[in-house]
């Protein structure tokens, strides 16, 4: 799909050494993706980052110079390890100061239990923003085109309720999946791409699955205008018809 | 943790424009960063881009001169979607030409059925290697300091064990886990930093947790000396009563 002008994008840098050591499978990702896309905005990019200053800098810099907006995930409780708050001022190139409702808070959920490392979290860059935390423990916070989330999934999909509102959307991407089981990607191929060159504006991919029950491949056609999504579900059904290939279905999703 | 002198390092580039839309929940991270952990080899980034040539060139690019070793994931399907292997060999300023061992085992699995699209599949960058492929389908191929697998990750992972036997291996990091339950991070916090500052060849890092049971933090220990490793769960766990903590337990993992 060429991306449409005027498409607003995003881009999300999970950072964590726990991502990049295997011991825990990121799913903050694929929540994302699917929470801008309904806000039809189009996400274009995501890095995993160590807990390591200078790369956090230099990716969050890369990002948010490059795509409308920047989620980033990890790294902002009160263990040493949670540097994200450093190092997004650091890249805005501003201090950071205990905010006052953060701390307000926090007095009262802890009173004389607030201590040093519980108040590290109070620390929000220079400009910055609450992003309202409907779970437990405090706010995330923006500051420009940068939202700064928690890494635990449920608290970053509580705070994520609170990004939208604040985004400009764009059109909202249309999805619909044809299923093709009993067929290989080899002879799906070129009905499919025939199809994906009389619709530019349209993505047409191929995500093949292999069970105990058969194999097959999951077409996903994605697009911007609901009747041109429609048309092309039955120009491309038609197209492997005509291919000799059978067992087509669609599916929801 | 320090990066260790002469550590050997990795980056991992998944491409696929179904990661980045949030239909299909990625694994591949996860399974290939503890494949590189078990062979002692740091992966220290991940970028996910979409399906899209200067996207994959730029991203290999930029991963492939700064690590020892790049594994990507996705794209080397027969479908018009998948153009790894030619962003791949953009990237190395090579040509693609159809391989000799490929051409012959698909006219022996395919015959008279051996179409274009299934012929894309037997292309690889010049000079580059094959993958050996175990599950099904063509193999994979290595160029460089680059590794290209498959994006299913049944085939993504039987393509793996034909990666590590040719990689010079680092130190294997052991990591400990030990586990605090009834106590938040804010508590943790103070006595965890006063023993990784004591030991920064390693890394520690706090995992917070939020169940139905209860709540606390899985405190992840990981170094490459053995006898360090074990030494510093012993401390942080003293370090942690002293602190009037209870409910420690070590834990496997």
């Amino acid at each position: 799909m060429d991306r449409a002008e005027g498409a607003v994008t995003a881009a999300v840098l999970i950072i964590g050494d726990e991502i990049l050591s295997g011991r825990t499978q990121d799913t903050n990702l694929r929540d994302i993706a699917r929470y801008l896309g309904a806000h039809g905005i189009d996400l274009c990019e995501a890095r995993t980052v160590p807990d390591v200053h200078e790369e956090i800098v230099a990716a969050l810099n890369a990002l948010r110079t490059r795509y409308d907006y920047v989620i980033t995930t990890g790294g902002i409780g009160p263990t040493h390890d949670d540097i994200t708050a450093d190092a997004v001022a650091a890249a805005f190139g501003v201090e950071l100061h205990e905010h006052p409702d953060i701390l307000a808070m926090m007095t009262a959920r802890w009173g004389d239990e607030l201590n040093a490392a519980r108040r590290r979290m109070a620390r929000v860059p220079d400009g910055g923003e609450l992003v309202n935390n409907p779970v437990q423990g405090p706010p995330g916070f923006t500051i420009g085109n940068v939202f700064v989330l928690a890494g635990v999934p449920q608290i970053m999909r509580g705070m994520l309720q609170d990004v939208g509102p604040r985004l400009k959307g764009g059109a909202v991407v249309v999805a619909r999946t044809v299923r093709v089981e009993g067929s290989g990607e080899g002879a799906i191929a070129a009905p499919l791409e025939a199809v994906a060159k009389a619709h530019p504006a349209m993505s047409l991919g191929s995500y093949p699955f292999y069970e105990a029950g058969g194999y097959g491949s999951n077409l996903v056609l994605r697009g911007r205008d609901p009747d041109e999504v429609e048309a092309t579900v039955h120009e491309l059904i038609a197209a492997l018809q005509a291919a000799g290939i059978a067992n087509i279905t669609r599916v929801e999703g």
